[in-house]
């Protein structure tokens, strides 16, 4: 039987992922929410396949044992290099950020060009243009690494001229190149979204695989017949939060992201899942 | 019986205890070393006391299954953090590297005005005031976290207008304060050195706690009569390289800092430590 009214599992390696939870806290306002982000790990993107996948099926082993009704990997890197491997293990459904960022990107694209930012890890991959090329075979994906964007805004260095002169660096080859549209693939990019935007010109569509998610979330909850029927309240454990390390400032970071108040989120030790 | 052939045991949060590996290799060159950097976990400076003391001890559960005669905790926030509770629970002796630079420091000031840079974890532990004021009661200690440090030096800006800029900010406070000693409380910092240099002035004592950790290390051996008599040779399992991840890329950073050549580089799972 299913659960309508069981929660939405997501998780990222740390922060990043909020933004991708304040997407399905909006467009979904009915579900409940678990997220977890792996503060005791972060950060993924500089790490190996093995190793995020098996920090992924551990979490996906503690969302289960919250009975979430579906799982969110709202990780770029994750994503990248576990979904499949994830998708194959569980009997619910899992989605991750990279294939409903890729899918807008190509319905955006003018001209063909699409650039793709994001970790190290997502973009040696190659996993967007992987599934990008799979819709359009005669598109082309440039990606490039940009490691910094995460320290600076974990810094908080969201406006700032060093944060400017780093975006420079990363974006010229993909302003040379000429591309059209420009993926935000890792999930803290949004936060420095106006930045980007502005080093980039107003001729280049940035996508936010955040929106594409959430509202790809929201298709298949409808498709599986796995919406909540009725509206969860706030406070009644509507929204809960798990880390594996430092909750405190977790929620310190949280609350800055979304605006419902984090009331509380707890430490558990993710590696005994 | 003292098996005075057996390797020093060195291990910091990923490549930065390199900076003090490299010391003991310059300064007690009979000696062998195996090294662990847990790659799969780094960074530890904006972790918890409790997860870096949790991953500490599985480090060293690992170094011991290596026979090593000594340890060395290469990393500040370990140092800070974790040396009290390794310290009593291991029956070989274990040096971390924050009192060495604490003793130097007090040496090298002549208006009692030091100033430590480090990350969160080691400034929030004030375990560098507590250190110098035991040796000197009348010395002020001023702290400043440098969170992007670690990131800008990993991404090789090790000369760079951005790091510049960066350190300016980091240092206004200390240059304002008239410190006249600065210590290097981050493994990673010795590498932009020359920018720190150039920043702060003729006038200020750079302390690097790598260098006086050797030292200290040296005398110790030389007490408790663990010096190796006969001096290893280079290739004859001299100098051992193990993490917890992403040992390829491990080796590259290593091999920039490291002369001697890295001959390879393990990867293990710490967790079962």
């Amino acid at each position: 039987m299913k659960n309508k009214s069981a929660p939405i599992g997501v998780f990222d390696s740390g922060v990043g992922g909020l933004t991708v939870a304040r997407e399905i806290m909006r467009q979904l306002p009915n579900e409940k929410v678990v997220y977890f982000g792996d503060t005791a790990r972060v950060p993924y993107g500089n790490k190996s396949k093995e190793t995020v996948t098996r920090y992924s099926r551990q979490i996906v082993r503690f969302l289960l044992s919250q009975e979430v009704k579906t799982i969110v990997i709202a990780c770029n890197t994750a994503s990248a290099y576990a979904l499949d491997e994830i998708e194959k293990e569980v009997d619910i459904p899992v989605i991750g950020v990279v294939k409903p960022g890729a899918a807008v990107a190509v319905q955006a694209t003018s001209n063909g060009k699409i650039g793709v930012i994001a970790t190290e890890g997502t973009i040696g991959s190659k996993i967007y243009s992987k599934y990008i090329n799979e819709i359009d075979p005669s598109a082309s994906v440039v990606g490039k690494a940009c490691p910094l964007f995460v320290p600076l805004v974990e810094e908080g260095l969201w406006q700032d001229p060093v944060t400017d002169e780093i975006a420079k660096r990363y974006l010229t080859e993909l302003i040379d190149i000429g591309i059209d549209t420009l993926i935000l693939g890792c999930t803290h990019y949004p936060l420095i979204r106006s930045t980007l935007g502005r080093i980039m010109g107003e001729g280049v569509t940035l996508v936010n695989p955040a929106y594409e998610t959430a509202r790809e979330l929201k298709g298949l909850l409808e498709k599986e017949d796995l919406l909540n029927s009725q509206a969860a309240k706030l406070g009644d454990n509507k929204y809960r939060f798990y880390v594996s390390d430092a909750a405190e400032k977790f929620k310190g970071f949280a609350n800055s992201i979304i605006k419902y108040g984090i009331l509380s989120a707890k430490t558990i030790k993710i590696e005994e899942y």
